[in-house]
């Protein structure tokens, strides 16, 4: 078919054949469809959307874009987790070793951060000599070794959605269901695994800002990878304010650490027992919630959770002693505080802002191509629904470039709310979707 | 404004701002946004339209993007017509001269056909010697001498049509009625016109094929001359059937003479009356719109029509005998006749079939990059409603490619529909759009 007559039958609210989506995209990948072809059938799908079965087949055809990994020489259940992004969530970093110690192999191939989240490659970084650049054969033999591996998307993967995001990036077609979830499920797939759990976060510092197109996404991502025969679970969770306390590379690094020994803030550390009890489920380590999570809570106590992340570091490189002695990180050469202005309660720490005040500070990028700092960063000594008083701390802001504090630290002061009457803690797990009624199964 | 936040802003339903409208018309034609943005955001606007303001503003800004001929400096009333393209339409080889002889100047500038519809170029280009390609100071001249020059479209003249309409026709956006609005309005007010007749064909050979879209785009084009001060009049009008009897380019020149000498088919002239009885109303010749016909009428009893097409195909270094000896028009080499199989009255003769037929013959080009046999095409000899006998004589295709007349035999046998009862010919002029209700006045 010629391309104008694909784009056209989509215009036109008609559902794409299978040979249609696959000959679409290989034919996109191997540049014989321009872009500008490509970005208006990607404005027209931005409108019509595309039923479940083209979702699961566009995600198929990009995932066979390019190189899927194959782990079936482990005999162990294969799971991973996926966030949909947000502000301090540095849950990769718990929950990855945590299910290892568990039991299950976790194969998670991260990416970077961009605008006003974070990325767990950026993290994992923030560790001296610490590498996620590893061949299949090292990402094999760490999985092997550790029950964890912690790699970076290669050139091979899904080469589709690198091609593709790349022009939906400057043609206002990122908002797309459908195109989202073959984004995230062709990448998650070529993992080669048996089972996901996806973190699809709403709330102000969240892609998905409302509940119902959380909920949305986060059924599109569990129909596409029920449709390709995984075991998927999604919970949409809460990111009006930042997750834990640290916002910034080195900072959730030791967050990180502290949560794995046992000293984690309180919304973190219920996250990630959740989202490593839906990992076990699905990893049939057991068939129990109740179960799941108690096994989550051992593998902390007992130090195997944390045991496994030095492994995994120090497998990939990176300087393990860094994990106890938090002087071997990155570190910031200035400390600002900002104080409570009077008494009240924590009302709102507008996750957004804060994510893109980390950002100002040098945490993030705001341009793909742009340099980190992994020093800097926020640490919040205060949550939605603590107790304040006058003067008392609320926020640490750590630096290295003291031209840029005055933008952050007004725009953080800006985002705290503070309330004369209590406040309840927001809900941090507000939906959980466990299957997929009446999902396709792939055809052939 | 970065540009994927025009498309955002589109996309989402927002009107554009007249400056949004204008940068982005003039970077496009510089070269400055890329085609893969552009086609996103026209997508867009398939979807979300626009309104009058921005329809009136996009035209503006095509409009601008070129050259906008002035001819000021003549004394009369300055008035054109445009058709929206069909089968065996040569109206403008005989109002343009007919109006002309009625004392308005027609700056016609005019294109060549493209799938199953003709164009004027190419039916003017029949005339041995005949040249649209005049400089600007040669058209002023002959529209001086003749009250009326036949021109072709330069590169000065809107060149972001161009280049937009290029884009359009391989991207699924060239069934927009704003889009559709300033590609035809940009170049018709480039031409320095007080006033312009629309006939906006609908039916099965023509672009609109339904009475309530093109209703929609008379409606949009006549609000859009208006916005631009400019009197508009819109004649939406049939294309279910051919329009005349002869489709080709040399047999249109042929039947658009013999209608200046008082011979024409009964459609094409009552067409043609109608239609230059509009542009003499438009051009203050007279207010009503009898009294304009009867103009028409006097025009083509006195020869004085004649008169004016053999004068400008002279000026215009056309050889003005051969509209006197047909012999010297090109001629085909083989005629094949198609007869009615049964007793009957004609019923129907889709116009699309036999435009794509007569195309197929070589009159028209598939691609714009084909070249055309001016001799060839079709003459019926019974339109819809006409009594047949077994046998008659319905339909001559004259060809001078043998290969290319089984096919061509075959769509035109399978397209003649004949009812064993008595049928009416269609109403010819269905509706008329004399002015724009609540239209917006250019602001500035």
């Amino acid at each position: 078919m010629e391309t104008p007559e694909l784009i056209r039958r989509k215009r036109d609210g008609l559902v794409l054949t299978r040979a249609e989506i696959f000959d679409f995209v290989e034919r996109y990948t191997r540049g014989e469809i321009p872009d500008y072809q490509t970005s208006a059938l990607l404005m027209a799908i931005y409108f019509r959307g595309m039923d479940r079965r083209e979702t699961a087949d566009l995600t198929e055809a990009m995932l066979r874009s390019g190189r899927v990994l194959d782990f079936s020489a482990l005999p162990q259940a294969k799971v991973d987790k996926h966030s949909t992004g947000g502000v301090g969530d540095k849950t990769s970093l718990i929950i990855a070793p945590a299910a290892a110690a568990c039991g299950v192999l976790v194969p998670m191939i991260s990416g970077r951060g961009l605008g006003h989240t974070g990325g767990t490659l950026d993290k994992l970084e923030a560790i001296p000599g610490f590498s996620p650049r590893l061949s299949y054969q090292e990402f094999h033999r760490v999985l092997e070794v550790c029950g964890l591996a912690l790699g970076a998307a290669t050139e091979e993967f899904a080469p589709a959605d690198r091609k593709l995001y790349a022009l939906r990036d400057v043609t206002a077609t990122v908002e797309s269901i459908p195109l989202i979830t073959g984004s995230i499920m062709s990448k998650k797939l070529a993992e080669g695994i048996d089972g996901l759990v996806l973190d699809v976060k709403t709330g102000t510092g969240a892609f998905m800002q409302k509940l119902e197109n959380a909920r949305a996404l986060a059924t599109s991502l569990v129909n596409t990878g029920t449709a390709h025969g995984k075991r998927v679970h999604a919970l949409i969770t809460d990111m009006s304010q930042p997750l834990g306390n640290a916002v910034g590379n080195a900072l959730e690094v030791i967050e990180s650490v502290e949560t794995l020994k046992g000293r984690g803030p309180r919304d973190l550390v219920e996250l990630c027992r959740e989202l490593t009890a839906h990992m076990l489920v699905l990893g049939k380590v057991t068939d129990s919630l109740d179960d799941a999570r108690a096994r989550y809570d051992s593998a902390i106590a007992s130090g195997a959770a944390m045991e496994r992340l030095a492994r995994v570091v120090a497998e990939q490189g990176g300087n393990s002693r860094a994990l106890e002695d938090y002087s071997l990180l990155p570190q910031a050469q200035f400390e600002d505080s900002i104080v409570a202005p009077e008494d009240g309660y924590i009302a709102g720490l507008e996750a957004r802002v804060m994510g893109v005040a980390s950002m100002i500070l040098g945490a993030g990028r705001e341009r793909s191509d742009a340099t980190i700092d992994p020093a800097v960063g926020l640490v919040f000594e205060k949550k939605v629904g603590d107790a304040v008083c006058a003067g008392e701390r609320v926020c640490v802001l750590y630096s290295n470039d003291r031209s840029r504090v005055p933008v952050a630290l007004d725009m953080i002061r800006k985002a705290i709310a503070i309330s004369p009457d209590p406040v309840s803690p927001p809900p941090l797990v507000l939906e959980r979707i466990l299957h997929a009624e009446g999902a396709v199964t792939m055809a052939e």
